[in-house]
C-alpha cells in the first residue's frame, strides 16, 4: 500500500488549492466521516477519498482511496482537529426550475460562513424546498460553511444568483417575498401569515437587506424584542422565522 | 503621556492572565468599543481601560486609562482584529433571589462559547429574567462568549450553579421546568403552553440534557423537523423556543 507522506506531492498540492474559491471550478472538498456518509447516501459524485491508515478500516476498498499520513491529511483540511478523512467531490450541476413555487430561504449578502451554513441547515430541518444566495454571500463550498451545514446541501438545492433576477422569477411564479429588516418600521412577523408559496429573505449581518430588496419585497417584517439586546444573531432570527412560517404538523 | 510598549511590562503580564479562567477571581476582560459602552451604560465597575493612542480621543480623560501600543493591546485581546480598546472590569457580585419566579433560560453543560453567548443574547432579546448555567457550561467571562453575548450579561443576571440545587429551588418556587430533548420521545413544543413562571432547559450540543434533568423536568419537549437535517444548532433551537414561550405582545 502506497502512503503519500509528502505535502509537496503533486496531487496533494493540486487538491489543497480547492480550499480557495477561485480554484473550485469543478470540485470541492469535504472533511470528516459524517459529511462523507451524507455524500455517499445522497449519491454525490465522489472523486477521491484521502484517508489516514488508521481510518482505512472504516471504508470499503475502492480505487478512489488515497492513503495519506496524518500530516498530509491535516494539510488538506482546515479543521483544528481533522477527523482522518477528506474527500474531493464533483460540484453538482444544478439547473433552476422553470417555476419557483414552494417554500424558500434567501440569503442576501450574508458574510459569516458559520451563519450561512447554520441557516441552510435550519431551512433543511424545517422542510424548505431550496435556498437562494446572493453572489456576495459566503461560498457554500467553503469548508467552514460545509461544517456548519452538516450535509444539508445534499438534501436541498442551494442556488447562487443575482437578487434582481430571483425577484423577477418569484414575481412570475406568484411567490410572496417576505424580507426581514433590522428596523421596527415594518410589521411584526406574527402578524404575517405565509401562503403556500413564499420566500423568506435574511440580509447582511451588519447592514440588513439592500434598498433594492426593501423596495421590491411584498412584506417587510421584524421580530419584536421585548428585552434589552439590540439585535438577534441572524441565524437565530432565521430559525425563529423559518419555523414560524413553516406549516409542519406537530407529531 | 506614558505609553506601555512592552509585553513584558508587569501590569500587562498580570492583566493577560485574566484570559484564563483560573485567574478570573475578581476581574475579567472585555474587548471593543461596543462592550465598553455597554459596561459604562450599565454601571459596571471598570478597573482599567487599556487603549491605543489612536483610540484615546474616543474616551474622556480618566485615571483608569492606560495607553498602550497596538502590539500590547493585541496581547491583551484574543480577537484577530482587536478594536483598540480592552477594559478590565470587576466580576459582579450576584446573590440569588430567594424566590425564583419568572422566565428563565437554563444551559446544562453547553460547551461551545459561541453557542453560550448567542443563547444568553437571545434570552435577553426575548425579555427573559435571568440565565442559569451549569458548572460544566463554558465560562461566560471567556472573551469568545463575551463577544457573542454582545453585552447581554450587563442586562440580565447569569448565575452559575449546580443543576440539582437549581431544580430544588424551581420546585419550591413552583416554576415549571421545560427541558428540550434531541429525541422524539417527548412532546412537540407547540403542544406545550408555558405558564407565567417557567424555565427552558437546553442541553449539551452532542449529548443533550442529562438523565438527571430528564427525570426531574416537568415536561420534555422537542422541535418537530419536517425536513431531512438530523438536528438543529442548539442556539437556533433555543431561539425558536425562547420566542415561542415568551408572551411578548406584537408591536
Amino acid at each position: 500500500m502506497e502512503i503519500i507522506r509528502s505535502k509537496s506531492n503533486q496531487l496533494i498540492k493540486e487538491t489543497k488549492k480547492l480550499q480557495q474559491k477561485k480554484y473550485r471550478k469543478n470540485s470541492y472538498l469535504i472533511e470528516g466521516w459524517h459529511l462523507l456518509e451524507e455524500a455517499q447516501k445522497s449519491g454525490a459524485q465522489i472523486e477521491i477519498i484521502f484517508v489516514t491508515e488508521e481510518g482505512m478500516n472504516r471504508l470499503e476498498i475502492s480505487d478512489l482511496i488515497k492513503v495519506v499520513s496524518p500530516e498530509v491529511l491535516a494539510e488538506l483540511s482546515d479543521s483544528v482537529t481533522p477527523q482522518g478523512v477528506v474527500a474531493q467531490l464533483a460540484l453538482p450541476k444544478k439547473s433552476l426550475p422553470e417555476k419557483l413555487t414552494g417554500k424558500y430561504l434567501v440569503l442576501e449578502d450574508v458574510q459569516d460562513p458559520g451563519n450561512v451554513g447554520t441557516m441552510i441547515r435550519t431551512a433543511d430541518a424545517a422542510g424548505y424546498d431550496a435556498v437562494f444566495i446572493s453572489t456576495k454571500t459566503a461560498d457554500i463550498y467553503n469548508m467552514k460553511v460545509l461544517r456548519s451545514m452538516q450535509g444539508s446541501h445534499f438534501h436541498l438545492p442551494v442556488y447562487r444568483m443575482e437578487m434582481r433576477e430571483l425577484l423577477e422569477r418569484f414575481k412570475i411564479s406568484q411567490t410572496l417575498v417576505l424580507a426581514t429588516t433590522l428596523s421596527k418600521g415594518s410589521v411584526d412577523y406574527r402578524e404575517v401569515s405565509a401562503p403556500v408559496s413564499f420566500a423568506l429573505v435574511m440580509g447582511n449581518e451588519g447592514q440588513g437587506i439592500s434598498d433594492f430588496m426593501a423596495k421590491n419585497a411584498d412584506h417587510l417584517l421584524h421580530i419584536t424584542m421585548p428585552g434589552k439586546a439590540e439585535s438577534l444573531n441572524v441565524a437565530v432570527a432565521a430559525g425563529i422565522l423559518l419555523f414560524n412560517f413553516n406549516l409542519g404538523v406537530p407529531q
